[in-house]
């Protein structure tokens, strides 16, 4: 079986309670992996020398969002899906297993993005995801709990491998996020260099870059021939 | 589809905040029906009068358990499940709605009963209970918050009914909690002017003939039949 690594990523989490009980939550499905983006310096700090922290919290760090997503393969970012412009494709909660083993038949590390309790993730997080995960909660009562939705996320991932991941073991073959950033960065000066696209703001250039390395489904070789081909353009 | 309403019972809680996000819980994936047993006064009266409560806390209803039970055709007792004498069928939360779809293909309503934030449910509550929920955690951190337990619970309850559930509409054929320990009562009676198992404690004969009568899965007409029965005995 393909082995599929988890991390979850709060960005700008605010309350050390919040922080603690999603902790928690990753421990009781097997998660330890946690880092937080931009979190509140206090909170985090209470959060961390709590009595009683989860093994996971004390292990966890802090990182801006580029190191945060190192090493990852796939990102996804839970949201509530509603009033916004999406671009990415989303996932049903329950639809998530089969949709990782679908991407990442050979395993690999998925990140899963959670936002901060008042506003959910922002645009520029969203950037970074090549799906959005959506937690099909009821019309009446849309927003939840930080805390219960990394419980909610743990819990169905715990539920094992979709019965699509059987495909024999073979190396990863996805790019990291990091590999993904490089080609952007590479992509830009590439951009640059030809006088293409270069009547849009750099901010915009990136996004669309970005955009479409996310939606490609490149393999590794394919990102290694795009950064060869990017620094070859004079 | 047949209808199965779902009725959140949470037994000895003490702790307002996690009254409040049980009840958030249960409102993101439409669960509304909220009942507390023994709650601690305090934490009860402040988790309800919480600026910003739920709906669902605001409309909730403290009862003794018998009551708290009343009109329900199946109860289940969410446990760890470790280290204890398990009577009752154990049931992995991935395999719920399977299982409620083929106790009650005609709907009905199911208790689904929590326990306090320390103890878990005793077992008193837990001879009330037609089969025991395991949410499946890991061996480093078996043990849930209440809330995320509830919310859990109730998001694997809203993925939906087991395509199990496929019989036509026909009326709810099982007995409900109150007329299942009506029949208690009366065989207890009955029991006694027989003189049989009369060397035992009351309270080991009826949990006894509780255990029986959750196990045998009667219809309403057989609980009628028992009940006629018991009281023609002399």
């Amino acid at each position: 079986l393909s082995a599929i690594d988890y991390r979850v990523v709060l960005v700008s989490p605010r309350n050390p309670l919040n922080m603690g009980a999603a902790a928690r939550a990753m421990s009781n499905f097997g998660v330890t992996d946690l880092v937080a983006v931009s979190p509140f310096a206090e909170g985090w700090r209470d959060a961390r020398s709590a009595v009683g922290a989860e093994k996971v919290l004390k292990d966890a760090r802090s990182f801006p969002m580029s190191e945060a997503l190192d090493g990852c393969h796939l990102v996804l970012g839970t949201t509530a899906a509603r009033n916004r412009e999406i671009r990415q494709p989303v996932i049903d909660l329950p639809d998530v297993r089969a949709f990782i083993a679908e991407r990442l038949p050979s395993g690999g590390r998925v990140a899963l993005l959670f936002g901060s309790e008042k506003r959910g993730l922002a645009n520029r997080d969203l950037e970074r995801c090549h799906a959005l995960l959506r937690v099909p909660t009821g019309k009446a009562t849309p927003s939840m709990n930080l805390s219960h939705a990394v419980a909610v996320v743990c819990y169905e991932l715990s539920r094992g491998p979709s019965g699509a991941a059987t495909s024999p073991a073979s190396p990863v073959d996805e790019p990291t996020m990091q590999q993904l950033e490089d080609l952007v960065s590479k992509g830009l000066v590439a951009l640059e260099r030809i006088g293409y696209m270069t009547d849009l703001p750099k901010k915009v250039q990136s996004e669309k870059l970005r955009r479409k390395f996310l939606r490609w489904r490149m393999t590794r070789q394919d990102a290694a021939f795009l950064q060869a081909f990017f620094k070859r353009v004079k």
